[in-house]
């Protein structure tokens, strides 16, 4: 038996609800253990749309539990950005991870987080188009609306968030099984 | 000053998280008044995938307070439309408002909560694939993302949420606002 692929989806106040929440439901739909665990605030969580979703546990506790070992690290976005930059704990999390390599996703105003954490600058890679400032030192920025580079995903916005969803089941369970959840959900 | 448009969204049970949390999201960044009701359970609403909601307030509370006082009333899919099936209190809204031609949302395998609360035979409309058979009285049904016809907006399931929630933010607020947000949120 393979044991399932484990994935960390943080959140803080202000999170964008659906780039949180599409991942969220593709991943479990294909068979991921999802954890999604609140940073910086206490249950439940009240996003950028005020829709209030309970953690299933506190970072702290998850990096108690489970400490580095993540199959993906996927970081929503929305106002609740800056508060994830401001946790050492995530922080230091993605600095390990990006220095071994390993899948780390963003979407919206969170991949300047991977920045902060030190991402190979010559990384391709997408954000909200209003936050592309924040990309200006990668020279590899593209407007596409889910762009793969190696063990990092990144996406657009809210609008994107199925598809950025998707590629996340594909570099976890491969193209097979990306084809399956796409055709039961009737994704684009 | 114009009044916000109210819309309810009842969620029961198994409700399918993207598809009430895109029109949710939607809905609220175009300015309406959003009010998510519980059906059946108290706080937090467990979604099909397992994601745990805070309902703004109980459908019978929410009817004490605004009667059948709605802009739209929006079912979202999943297992829990059984449950809302089984609500006298939502079956009645339904009914009346169907009867009245007031607009009216489902997605996924919603529409059949419609056809029971006696939706006009003639409507177009679509719904999840494999729940066609459904709606099977009715000879327009139609195998398109979204559907809208008069005041009925239907659509197939997590992967169309992001267009039905466009249609509802269009039919409520016009084409101008719908295009903003669509843009706003990086939406296909």
């Amino acid at each position: 038996m393979t044991a399932s692929k484990r994935v960390l989806v943080p959140l803080a106040p202000g999170f964008e609800e659906l780039e949180a929440i599409a991942p969220i439901d593709y991943l479990r739909r294909a068979g991921a253990h999802v954890v999604s665990a609140s940073v910086g605030a206490q249950n439940p969580i009240t996003g950028r749309n005020r829709l209030r979703v309970m953690a299933d546990i506190d970072l702290d506790e998850a990096i108690e539990e489970w400490g580095d070992a993540w199959d993906l690290i996927l970081l929503p976005g929305g106002p609740a950005v800056d508060r994830l930059a401001e946790s050492e704990a995530l922080m230091g999390l993605l600095r390990r991870r990006l220095g071994e390599g390993q899948l780390t996703a963003a979407i919206c105003a969170a991949p300047r987080i991977l920045a902060l954490a030190g991402l190979e600058p010559s990384t391709a890679l997408t954000n909200y188009p209003s936050c592309a400032q924040d990309l200006a030192g990668f020279p590899g920025y593209s407007e596409a609306r889910v762009v793969v580079d190696g063990h990092v995903i990144t996406s657009r916005g809210p609008g994107t968030a199925t598809e950025f969803a998707l590629a996340c089941v594909e570099a976890l369970f491969g193209a097979d099984k990306a084809a399956e959840i796409r055709a039961e959900t009737v994704s684009a």
